[in-house]
């Protein structure tokens, strides 16, 4: 397969950015992107885009990213894959790339979960990213389908308590203290997080990721190509895709998340490596707990391993295997579309050295998300080294 | 680039499909596909999946489709570009299986659009379409923003009239009759098209496409593979993708579709051929005056010679350049999602000569959407012949 580099990455803020519109937010990403491409970048060479997006807010999306960002004569088409949108959009650039249709293609993700208007509200994000018909209805949105989880992996786990969710909190917050992009930016401890007040049991408010706005975009290019716009590009090593059954009933075991098993299984195969070899990871934290069940998922520790991971400190900048730099999202924030490429904005900056939240050395990453009824997950794996 | 064939396709009936969900539809579809196969098709071949599907009337599209068609164990995403989503699926599926990744993948599309529930309504597809701040509460909903296209159209040019617009109803209601698939099997006489209700200048009812439910599938495989499931494949020629700008107020000139000229450059380019080599075309007739369009922008008659063609029975099976066959969209039916996806169903067929109303020797197929705020256009070519 053609080989393929990323070579320019940038995200706006993210935030409550009520002050924003998505026509905003879409070219404050791109121009970034393109801005931190070492040896300058055309936005003329673009020759297709990818636009992940989850709620189509503001109306026709893949014309609203062509429009706003002067893309009129390339195709742009829209990726939409609930919180697993951002890195699905990631792989079809990969693809694009591999297929030999394209040299040079833009992946942008946005959202703006805090738009609220006649024809948009919370509930829409909520229906369409599970069954209408069943889990809907029966209250099983966000936050109650992930608790099931959480709930259970307590009641089934040896080791982990209420607290082991709280230390995640913990951490992410303490590294998106340094990220000028995360949108809560100060520590807290465990104690404030036991004693705030609860959303769905076991997940009080600060085991939740907050809801945000925010874009981000990463540029590709064929490796052909890479020379012409940084002599430090960052390679894409591995893409992955999983599913699972959409209805809860449907679940075999709610203490692991088939479909991040099933992606990283492709995902490594593709790159080559074992989860030993990641020095860094941007996954999927959108209430504590789900981190913890991310650690065994992609192989980090073994079953149950996870309370004792983030217990001894490992999962912290400094550690052996730091996860959430940035902050992930329970710190850095959580516009669906935009965060698996706002992760891999992360991963750019980490193996390039350049990150505000710096892991020394790091230079293989791995990004990570799922979403729906916890049915859909996808990751992209990242080197410094060329494969 | 890796050749690409199409070995097999399938579709519900369109219609007002009350009594069946979206569960049901994608099966069905999905089954036929697989029972056209010649050679015969075993569901777990598929390495990854597209679904193309513009309104998530049931909430968490990729999951849908791989809980109830059984492909839990491979990657679906989801595709939505407006009204050209179908076409622009099969574009991804394309490109997938060139870029060496996956060597079958299965292409589906769906709406459900007289589904109507406390959380969809016909006023959410017809904001996620346009530019939701300023297009959608002007009233410029589909019928109305077609509608000024041909309105300009009738005035600018030399020849064209409303009864030129009502013969391109009339050849289309006429094709249908003859497919099982189509929802409206009836002729229609142009006096009964001009003596209609009047929808918008200069559009009556018989102008306007149905409301629609339907589901429709393709599956293609690598070129190295097809002998194993046919012996007459259909290759995918050329794909391409083109937009504009997505307010009526920046369209530089109402009387073509800029986003139909770039995809056919591109459409063309690829498949190293030009209109003049085409044999049979389905394209995007949701008003019957943007048929007309398209016979210029397609490059199938020079600018203000659509009159003169549709006149002409040119676009008739059996004349020149027979266009609709199946009865297009104004009588076949057009659920978004699946309207790309089923004009492959009906050229598959066509180049292997077994459509319902078969074009005499065709070797050559265009299937052609024109969505959104008639600002993205997608387009397959298809063709018997090896590239």
């Amino acid at each position: 397969m053609r080989r393929v580099a990323m070579v320019g990455a940038g995200m706006t803020q993210f935030g409550e950015l009520f002050h924003l519109g998505m026509k905003d937010m879409l070219p404050m990403a791109v121009s970034e992107a393109a801005a931190s491409v070492d040896k300058g970048f055309d936005r003329a060479d673009v020759q297709a885009a990818w636009f992940g997006e989850l709620v189509t807010t503001d109306g026709f999306a893949t014309g609203i990213l062509a429009d706003t960002c002067g893309l009129l004569d390339i195709p742009v088409s829209r990726l939409e894959n609930a919180c697993a949108t951002g890195n699905d959009a990631v792989r079809h650039g990969t693809m694009a790339i591999a297929s030999g249709m394209y040299d040079v293609v833009l992946v942008v993700g946005a959202d703006k979960v805090r738009e609220t208007s006649s024809r948009t509200t919370f509930w829409d994000w909520m229906s369409m990213t599970r069954d209408a018909a069943w889990d809907f209805p029966l209250g099983l949105v966000a936050p109650a389908n992930f608790a099931l989880h959480a709930a259970r992996y307590l009641y089934e786990s040896p080791h982990a308590t209420r607290e082991h969710l709280a230390m995640v909190a913990v951490k992410n917050h303490h590294h998106g203290v340094t990220n000028p992009k995360a949108q809560m930016r100060f520590e807290i401890t465990v104690q404030q997080v036991l004693d705030a007040p609860m959303v769905v049991d076991p997940f009080g408010l600060y085991d939740c990721t907050p809801q945000s706005d925010g874009a981000a975009a990463v540029i590709l290019v064929a490796e052909e190509l890479a020379d012409r716009y940084t002599d430090h590009p960052v390679w894409v090593r591995g893409t992955g895709l999983g599913l699972d059954r959409v209805m809860h009933q449907h679940k075999r075991d709610m203490t692991t998340f088939p479909p991040t098993v099933k992606a990283a299984k492709q995902a490594y195969a593709m790159a080559g490596v074992g989860p030993a070899d990641i020095d860094v990871a941007e996954v999927h934290d959108c209430f504590t707990g789900v981190e913890l069940i991310d650690y065994e998922d992609l192989g980090f520790c073994e079953k149950w391993g996870a309370a004792g991971l983030i217990e001894s400190g490992a999962t912290y900048v400094g550690g052996r295997i730091p996860v959430n730099p940035s902050g992930g999202l329970k710190a850095k924030g959580h516009p669906p579309g935009a965060t698996g490429v706002a992760q891999c904005v992360e991963l750019f900056e980490q193996l390039r050295g350049e990150s505000t939240n710096q892991v020394d050395g790091a230079r293989l990453g791995l990004a990570h998300n799922i979403g729906g009824p916890t049915a859909v997950s996808a990751i992209t794996i990242l080197g410094a080294d060329k494969p």
